[in-house]
């Protein structure tokens, strides 16, 4: 058995990773840390785990971490994990991390989304967890940077039309929507139910973070700078994500090709379902589960191409994709823990 | 591996019955029915499922289910399954049926509240499945009458308390609240999204079919006739539902007694959790599982007992509990393909 | 124009005073006070306002208040009040507040369930300000505790049967039901929206504040004490709150004369709506109005009395019933800003 | 006073419509008319407004309202106005048409949208009502195609751009989002509430019958055809409509010539509120309201304008500019019966 610690296990993306990990045929969690609940038995923080999770939260020690683990996965606000990593990997374990500290590769862009890196040394190493993109690179990583919710559901339509140049990068808009999870725990006037149900906004129009960390990734697989139009808006809902892409065909490309392109590319990773075209996603069509559902269509007016996905924020977007990317770095089969059934309703 | 059929597969007890024996590891799902969609791949109504549940859902011929099936669930309305349970049980199969048809055993109380019965033959033998409460019957039934799902939250915190003389009958209060799936996949004013959200209500006060339902049961527990006052209520939320139960203590009981009834009576059911002391339950914590959350209080000003249940209507109400009875049936462990682990949010 | 002031005007039973109070033909708002926002337009805080009111939050200096108000609405949390209300009534202010500092007559009471009072001397003239109930007290006074909402919601169903003796006091019971607004403005777990929505749950089972509020005006007017079982229940939506009361019916009371009581007793009072017998209430029908529905129901089974009843928590339940005394006490037609058109969905 | 009718009163928009109308303070409603509900009190279909408004549902005999009417607003499906308006219009009546009937200049572009058009006389003199927009010919007009919602929500941020030919007109985007009673009233698994709440998903991609009503709106302003990319998409709440809109900058032109360019163009109109720059529209600002609140950036990475709108689908969206429209065409102030306050939360 594979022994995983989780950093940070009460908010919601470490809770999500107690949950799968907790049905893994192959890994037994020995370590839950939190600093705000150290001391407290986990389901008395998510008293639905009552019966289910018996494991008590305890403070971040990284030296007895080590003792108990083989992977860690960090799932703390950034800045934290790059103060813990060179210690982790020093002592021989896998690190995955869901924060931004190790998504970057050009740390000047890091420092001017987030803050001064303390770490950089790592992040010619680290390793962008985007599953179905970078396996081969995931299977030998020790350190991932595990990707934001956003990039996900918009690099997973878009990289493999990009790698293929299909599209124009120049004409790349993603108008994506998050259900209120993405914010985290942690309360504020924005979580608050009174000010986001029944509302509907845009926020950080522009000036999100994930816009670099996006632009980034397209621009490593498209060889030269890539700027896409990032728009994040909030949904009074739970959980889910959905972007909805805009581009224009290169010259010469076409529907079909598009098509093709993405059904050739996915069909050795279950976790992307292209689905029928008569159909469009629905994020509650992937509540709870791993997969992330695309559509392409083409409007009949401009000819532009339209990719919408759907995810949801807290598995593929967060701690599926993270249990996803341990499976590959650890042999397992890449669903191994990830195929609870969806709800119905 | 039993072979099950779910007769009435896409409406939403169904199609939970589908999401829980598509996991469970003694149960092959070898026919889905629907009138409805005859013909349509489940996945095309329930897009969840894509990739997950392969099945076509076919119309409704007993003879040839009764060719491929070991158990059959009959989650349809009332007054149809009836009409198929003689012959369903006349060729050997074991039938869970969801719907009120045989949860009781006065026929005619059943026709007060419902409509003439045409299979009272079978009324002798049917087993109410409540599972905790009547659990060596339903071990030796061949026919199963689903408890409804307020009766279920009702009856579990009550049966014990009853049984064992801890209430004043004749006190019993239960105000019942439940999430809108209760009302069924059927579009109506009443589910529409605009009529129900950001709203609470009372209906169907003193007159619900489920009323004479706890009754019944009650009643027999007791020896003697026991009318409850019923009020359910409905909540804007999919899943879910609470029971607020009042009731006085019998002369001479204690709160420590209730609860000692309550703790030994469930220990050796894992479903039922009594919660510790300090919490109370909430419907989130027993989303998409098959738990019954309970809560004992009393009043400090009065010294009313106040019994808190919390289920998931579709699951310990509907479709849990008659996989749950499935497994007491065959004999598997009461608990397969029913753990899998609750969401955090 | 009778010139007001708003001290606490950022929460939500302020703001909503701002609301009602800007539409009110014989008011001018002339003071709109905030800790947390002082120095900060109103409609910065609550951008819905934009264009509508003007006006900026200041500090809350009483001397200032004074001299630029006729009337002085406290909405602050409950100990702030009783600091200020002696030297604004000294200064010849009338002062309705909405906190709990001058609900009660019995000061033990308020202490054993709030904490010290430090104005006792005020609670001899204050006036309970339910409106319909206490009208002729409310139209001479200078001090006004407002009434709690959920002793609102049960109140005035059940004050005019007790007055009358058709109920047996011994036998009241309120499970209550309110909107998250009710928890108020203050960002916490408890009102983040993944932790509310698709959630229903008790709290403060017997042990709510409003508990010993409702007993004592019930005991005022039945002449001797009265202990009520009350259990408060959070439901998934904003505003909103619902009463449902279980009560015995005095021996020789019927039905009949509970509804013609009731319907007496309410004929003048227009914000009480009796609604009719085919009907039942929802908390929607009464959004964003100071109506008060209420049906009545007998249960069939038991004959026990089941008053329903649904107000909006911030109008009826705070700020409205707040504008309402103020219109009585100030000579206004009671109705004066407050027959804003209810919204169809 | 003008004497109003409603044709279609208890659908969303036409209870919508009753609700603003019955506080107008120069309008007499006089017919309320149902095809489901004939007969009916209007508040047995909408409790909320027991008490506030009297009248009852009748049967639609043109002649009958012709009579008591000198306004008619047609709250129907499409189709049906235009088989009522030539009656009406000959009878001196003017007519306010909520469908889409009246909305085209084409009729060529309504009939591939829609079906044969059977009163194409009267399409020349009809007037678009996009008050802002077209205030000198609805001032002067008989009959008014009210907008469509998403079209309002589109059109007020580009009208003036296009006008001012700032914007290039090939590169239009608009993402929109629409509350649930968009759908209206009629109950479908669309609108079911377990079916849509807790979910967020795209839908009629490219061939929404809104995008040709915008398409000509936008062609007649610019002087030649323009095609917009128009993606609608459901969100999880009742009511509000947010529109995201991309549009590449004309050649020389800037962010400051924009916002300049609809500063100028709003200045006159009270219910466009140019939000402050440091602030994003949420639907909840405008909910309930006749106001649509924009504001503009310009992404930093290329450029790209983003003009954000919201509005309340059901009343700048549709009933709300539907009486604005009636106080321009009948020399009432144009806010008359529209200045309800809006709600806090």
């Amino acid at each position: 058995m594979v022994r995983a610690g989780i950093i940070g296990a009460t908010g919601y993306a470490g809770a999500e990773l107690v949950r799968i990990l907790s049905t893994h045929p192959g890994v037994d969690v020995t370590v839950l840390t939190s600093r705000q609940y150290a001391g407290v038995p986990f389901d008395a923080i998510y008293p639905a785990m009552t019966g289910v999770v018996n494991r008590v939260c305890e403070e971040t020690h990284l030296e007895r971490i080590c003792e108990r683990t083989d992977v860690v996965f960090t799932a703390l606000p950034h800045r934290l994990p790059m103060s813990m990593a060179p210690e982790l990997i020093a002592n021989g374990k896998k690190v995955i991390d869901l924060s931004a500290d190790f998504r970057f590769k050009n740390a000047a862009a890091y420092e001017a989304a987030y803050e001064p890196h303390t770490a950089k040394a790592l992040l010619a190493e680290s390793v962008y967890g985007l599953s179905e993109v970078f396996r081969p690179e995931i299977e030998r990583a020790r350190l991932i940077g595990n990707p934001g919710c956003y990039p996900t559901s918009i690099l997973l339509p878009l990289a493999p039309l990009v790698a293929s140049r299909l599209v124009d990068v120049r004409s790349l808009i993603a108008d994506a929507k998050s259900g209120v999870s993405g914010a985290g725990r942690g309360a504020s006037l924005t979580t608050h139910m009174c000010e986001v149900n029944e509302s509907f906004k845009a926020y950080k129009v522009g000036v999100h973070r994930h816009n670099p960390e996006i632009d980034e990734v397209l621009g490593r697989i498209h060889g030269e700078p890539v700027a896409i139009t990032f728009v994040p808006h909030l949904v009074p809902m739970i959980r889910g994500m959905m972007s909805t892409i805009y581009a224009t065909l290169a010259q010469s490309a076409s529907l079909a090709q598009v098509r093709q392109c993405l059904t050739d590319y996915y069909a050795p990773h279950p976790f992307v379902r292209l689905i029928p075209e008569d159909r469009l996603p629905d994020t509650r069509n992937v509540r709870g589960t791993n997969f992330c559902d695309i559509a392409v269509r083409q409007d009949p007016g401009t000819g532009r191409l339209v990719l919408i996905s759907a995810i949801d924020n807290l598995v593929k977007g967060a701690a599926g994709q993270a249990v996803q990317n341990m499976n590959l770095m650890e042999g397992f089969d890449q669903t191994d823990g990830l195929l609870q059934t969806p709800y119905p309703v």
